[in-house]
């Protein structure tokens, strides 16, 4: 065993909450589950354990790996799964994020994603990985409920995915989102941490701002993200009394 | 010098730009600025240089406060300034946080607040430091254009600041927010991030919920809070074309 590394091609779910997510959503990824000296016995871990069984996912005892691959004190159980890339769904709507640079924001915009319904996330490179430690956690799971595409440009991504309604949110995109109304199937499609999109994005689509005051130079990209998915499908998740 | 603990009177900016955020916005409170060795000569060194000096506040060259202070190897700026606690306005609407626990996530709903023109924040203790040197960063400067009030308990807060529709953000709220129309002025409340809000709480003004799929738990606290202040003041916020 060793860290791990973006070429790998395993990745792991750090602490036993995260584990359950990937024996429960993306069973025939999971390839081993660690268990640290540490782990209290109990309901959970036999829970856990009865789980991998069913699903002859092995369960090894040790606190090597533990050493290598968490750096979390309290962290005592580890899922070690094969990486997916899905292809996405050619009818969904899609989030595209172009040159995401954070790892832990990349796992939060998985989060509210899945949140408001959202299946299909395609990442344009350079990018940072997608299947990172960091993002699982963060994604608190939700990635293994995602279909993720990486691809060399966007171009590559219009071509195969570009029958839809484009929607590249920037501080210069002529519509508010406040006033939009989304048509489906569509893309939601944000740029760099720092940088944002490219202006050639102005002739994509509809350009969409979320307005702010002139106190902050711009949103966080995971809220800006998650507002985004929110009110492009309130109308889906409509529920009260 | 030593590290900052929360009952030092005084807390710190890390950085260049959000130095000149403490120094643009709350120049009262700003106290010394720092920098090292390693700085850049250049424009930006001598614009802010030029507004410490039209503020009278003093600068101070050397290393050894950048090894105390900062952990991030690329900071060669601080600002310290001394903390501040400014009453809220009545009229206004609010954000009231009870028990927040992570600096981080503070920080980032201080920038959301600032950035959909709220400016007074209530917070319920017990909770993190609102002038943690993270809570500052995550913040982008946003702190220094808030009204910041810690109170012993909700009530307290009720006491003074009650006479307002007050929503409270629960899993089990009644209405759901793609349905409300906010009555200003109001004060949008939030749990903490592990355990949301108290029962109790069902029973104060207008519980709301932000719906979501069954495959998350909940939202992350400051996209949850981020998404319910774009919500409440997208009317505001109304440009385009």
């Amino acid at each position: 065993m060793k860290r791990y590394r973006r070429e790998d091609e395993n990745s792991y779910a750090l602490g036993i909450t995260l584990t359950f997510e990937l024996l429960k959503f993306a069973p025939k990824q999971a390839r081993k589950i660690y268990i640290h000296s540490k782990m209290q016995e109990g309901e959970s871990l036999d829970r856990l354990k009865e789980l991998a069984g069913s699903l002859r996912v092995p369960v090894e005892y040790g606190d090597k790996p533990f050493n290598i691959l968490s750096q979390k004190e309290n962290c005592f159980c580890i899922g070690e799964f094969e990486k997916f890339n899905r292809p996405l769904s050619k009818d969904a709507s899609h989030v595209v994020l172009h040159n995401p640079s954070n790892a832990g924001n990349l796992g939060t915009i998985m989060r509210s994603a899945v949140g408001f319904g959202i299946k299909d996330l395609a990442i344009i490179k350079p990018s940072v990985d997608e299947f990172d430690v960091k993002t699982v956690r963060a994604s608190m799971g939700a990635v293994f409920h995602l279909n993720i595409r990486l691809f060399d440009s966007f171009d590559d991504y219009l071509k195969e995915y570009g029958n839809r309604n484009l929607y590249p949110f920037m501080l210069k995109g002529r519509k508010n989102l406040s006033e939009l109304e989304f048509e489906k199937p569509w893309s939601l499609i944000f740029g760099n941490e720092a940088t944002g999109l490219p202006d050639s994005f102005l002739n994509i689509g509809t350009g969409v701002v979320i307005s702010h005051s002139d106190n902050i130079d711009s949103l966080n990209l995971p809220i800006a993200a998650s507002i985004a998915l929110y009110a492009a499908t309130r109308k889906d998740f409509g529920k009260g009394d």
